[in-house]
């Protein structure tokens, strides 16, 4: 069956994959200690063109958010996110489980607004009674966000701006960062993004890794020992090479933004697909997520032969989807979904 | 200086203190351990007309909420509450610190509405990604609110019923519970409370203790070795008597409802005089805190002579600031008030 | 029934109880924002001959470790101490719940000696895993100990040298201090303490007090936003005044040090009863807890008309049990002791 | 260099890697909802011979640890270890970092004797002021030992019947159960353990998988709503597939035990070349990894041309060092070793 059910239907994009294979009998020290490791971490410096930045190879997303959250907060503080923020609705209480609370704001498009932002900071510390109220001590965005949605370079600038300001970390959350920095419709860079963020992560999972996501500091303010950290959070994989390999080969030939770039194209095509058949957006997503709005008939006909993803009702009998592409999806596959709408009507 | 700040400004009420004075040279076992204590929970069974009540003491709200919320939570689930809740605003993130969320509805003049909480329920269960959120596993209502308003029978009622169909536990604070129950404007009484609550607090230190929250559960449904987990929490005190004495006194003779009713009828004197000098109110309270909307200027003159509490920015120009009564209110507080805003002008 | 259970079967000492009767009615801020919390602090500072110490007040013992340990150590460490250590044994697991390990070392008489803690931070650097262990944090020790025993001076000086040298605070629990200081058999004094250790707490509860402790900060490192944590801890007391005019009495007029001088001197016509009467010392304690052997037989008659502690089996057919003097001990008491010992025989 | 540093120093064994390289270009969906998921489980309980097991896959070691654990224990509870035992010394405090404490006991060779834990819980209980400690909660063992020492199945079955005379569920940490279960020295069988534990689990990442651990649940007593657990721990991996292949292959054609029986092969083989160059053993282990005692200038002579583990100083002179084998060793690593050896003198 046809699936465009996320970006993490696929096992390992085949040069990943490979260089597990070919790597597999070399006796390595555990626990990231090991060549590939280094070779990784070398090459994402290089591709931020931050030389002085700390990078770190961990598993997955939600445990990247907490990990980094929780060591990177004082005690007295918690996240700014947007409402629809990933670490605020799906990672099932993972930031609340580290001791600090999620400071949920409003959201435009799944985006945090910078005005917003100002407002909420300066509000916060008008309020006499902020001594018994939970610090504003990080910001956490997502790039792409929920909504497939990008911030604009300008967007990003004054979020730094005003986190700098107010002396709190800015960090992006790159589950799906390739599809960010490929998108048609960006003016922002990685090399930027290291430059504006006090810490962000690269996603690997969702862009054509096994697992893996890394982790960079920008500013000198990886926390001390780290990896103890990681471990006591049961995130330290023995084999840390299974992580290390993988994202030197997606840093090797560009590969990382080559998967970017394919699944872009397929989303545009996708986009066109959805425009000609009169399927309704439910909003404009310049990445790799497309939201679209369907009848439930449909939708549940349509869901017998092609794999997506309930998203939320829209009113009583129509439904908003989400359709995903990623590095493994295919000319092929589109024109199949293509015949499949038209069955449709 | 004339204060209105809080209804915590004096120390005890005579009789409550005059009970520890009496009792102070008895040799008695501690953390809770005492006739004192025994004899307060029998007679709070008693007012809640609940004899299957289990009754605990705890020294303060913020502790209370704490304790309770994170000993009947299951690890999944996260607790419920009006985004003005006082755990979800003023408690410094003590919810979260025990690892659970706090699930933020909108209010209406504090109050979560039960169509929204059943929306809520219902919205949860049918989006199919539920399990990567947090689980609703409580519902936490304060009465009176943060901003002195009060559930109708039939409001608690509703709420009871949609708690108990989904097996979610109704949590009441009553942190200011004496006044909501002796306020004119409401048909609550203490065992409606008890009938339909699953827990709740009847608070002490706002009601005339030095210190001291009662927590009733309703339903035999006292979290196992409750005792250990309060310890484990710091929240058990040495000399339990301190909170036993207290309570036996508060619910001697209705102290605890004599109390409720003079800052009752303080309060609306003091609506009165606000009325009289056409000082706006922010809401209609029916308790003991009223909210009313001040000229900047004429907040810092005032602040100058009598005490009160910021409560929020209304305007640029205006300002939205709390008075409040209790036990050791008196009716020349409120004279000199009235000549105090006179002057104003 | 006369009782030596615990030094806290009594209420509070006169003087103090006369305090909180004569501020009752005043009007004051809540949450140690008051004249008494602050001129309880200074008094403080002074009788610690430290000036530049920061102090501050909570309600409880295990309360107290939580806040100071959790919020003093950093994500990757835990805290030292001897293994029959208050927070190790008898806190329900306190310290854990804040998400930090205890690390257990073995103690002489209740103490934890220089040379093993010495010998412990050596091994923890010298192994090469350690990464993947709990960093040594903190260093806990009580003063008296739970088995009433105290340390020299040089000993404490050998602590806080090794400390400093690793750069590891040195928080001694001073839940009994009164006792400590005024002991026939120490030669340490106050201000010694408060020049050795880091952090330390003076005990209210078990010296005279309804409830309290009073924290002190001695080399300017109190937690920033400290009333933000305590509150996320629910150890915020609205009526700060409690406690704040309790520690002010005690600090007046010497009355903390003649509390424990009484109770000291209990304690010796104590022991000396217990000579007289060949009851056999389970070891020697110099303060006012007192560890003695009892036949099981004995044990239950006795128990029948004194109040005492069990504390563990000795052997089979014998228990070792505490007893304990305070402020409220009278010679009256002793002499009844003495009588129901005769019988016992 | 040849190593034995570990039992992780290679990737993943040649057949297991074959079947992630067979299946990579399948859509699947994602958390574990998937067939090689299903498919792995069933022939885990097959392996069990226990139908009604429930089992889940997780990443890591000390990550599957904390996840049972922590679902699994009360509140007011603790998990009992060996001193000796990995969460106790190795895992940087990811128990505590849940909220529980590790109720550290004495070991023998890294084993909890029953015995000294059928002392424990009767002293436990018989203390009168138990209510203020860690409940005994859990009983963990780790089978092989950290010492990869074994249980006997006398042992086994004298610790399960105690755990669940006390209704403590027994928890069996298999980091390196295909090691244990292959010892030319053992009585214990997979069904042993799954019909005398509570909860286990089967690594993976120690015996060949490039990481993974099968969680199994014996007595329908998986904690409700697991999947949402391990999300908040931030342990739920998105591709779950790749656990699911991994363990799908090792349980395929007794993969696992094959890779468990090379390693016990190779490791009695190491021994006799120790026995053979006089190398004094620290202790006697059954299993994969050998312990023996070098004098220091012999240890850093050797360090240079084998990878081997420090594990501890044995005196002055001589350290503790660990040898592991693993389905990657071979004959020709271990005639290198010989000849190293015989030049070492």
């Amino acid at each position: 069956m046809i699936s465009f059910e996320n970006d993490y239907i696929a096992g390992a994009h085949p040069q990943v994959l490979n260089r597990l294979v070919e790597t597999n009998l070399e006796n390595l020290s555990g626990y990231g200690a090991d060549p590939y490791c280094e070779s990784a971490k070398d090459k994402i410096k290089k591709a931020c063109a931050h030389p002085e930045a700390e990078v770190e190879l961990l598993v997955g997303g939600t445990q990247t958010n907490l990990v980094v959250i929780s060591t990177m907060l004082h005690d007295h503080e918690g996240v700014i996110a947007a409402g629809t923020g990933h670490i605020n609705v799906h990672e099932a209480g993972a930031i609340e489980y580290t001791g600090h609370k999620v400071l949920a704001l409003p959201h435009t498009d799944g985006k945090l607004m910078p005005e917003v932002l100002k407002k909420y900071l300066a509000d916060f510390y008008a309020d006499e009674t902020y001594p018994h109220m939970v610090f504003p001590g990080m910001v956490y965005i997502s790039h792409p966000t929920e909504y497939g949605t990008l911030y604009t370079l300008d967007e990003l600038t004054r979020l730094s701006e005003l986190c700098r300001s107010y002396q709190v970390p800015l960090y992006l959350d790159g589950a799906r960062l390739a599809y960010g920095l490929m998108s048609q419709k960006t003016d922002v860079t990685l090399p930027d993004i290291a430059r504006l963020c006090d810490v962000f992560y690269i996603g690997g999972t969702k862009a054509g890794a096994l697992c893996g996501e890394a982790v960079v500091f920008t500013r000198k303010n990886m926390p001390p020992h780290f990896i103890t950290s990681i471990k006591k959070r049961g995130a330290l994989l023995a084999k840390g090479r299974l992580v290390g390999v993988q994202f030197d080969a997606l840093f090797t030939n560009n590969l990382y933004f080559e998967i970017g770039r394919h699944a872009i194209q397929m989303a545009e095509k996708l986009k066109m697909i959805f425009h000609q058949k009169e399927i309704p957006f439910y909003l404009e997503s310049p990445t790799n997520q497309q939201f679209v709005i369907f009848d439930n008939a449909q939708m549940e006909k349509l869901r017998q032969q092609v794999g997506f993803s309930f998203w939320e009702k829209y009113d009583k009998d129509r439904t908003v989807v989400r359709f995903v592409t990623s590095w493994s999806t295919t000319e092929d596959d589109l024109k199949k979904l293509e015949i499949l709408l038209s069955e449709l009507k």
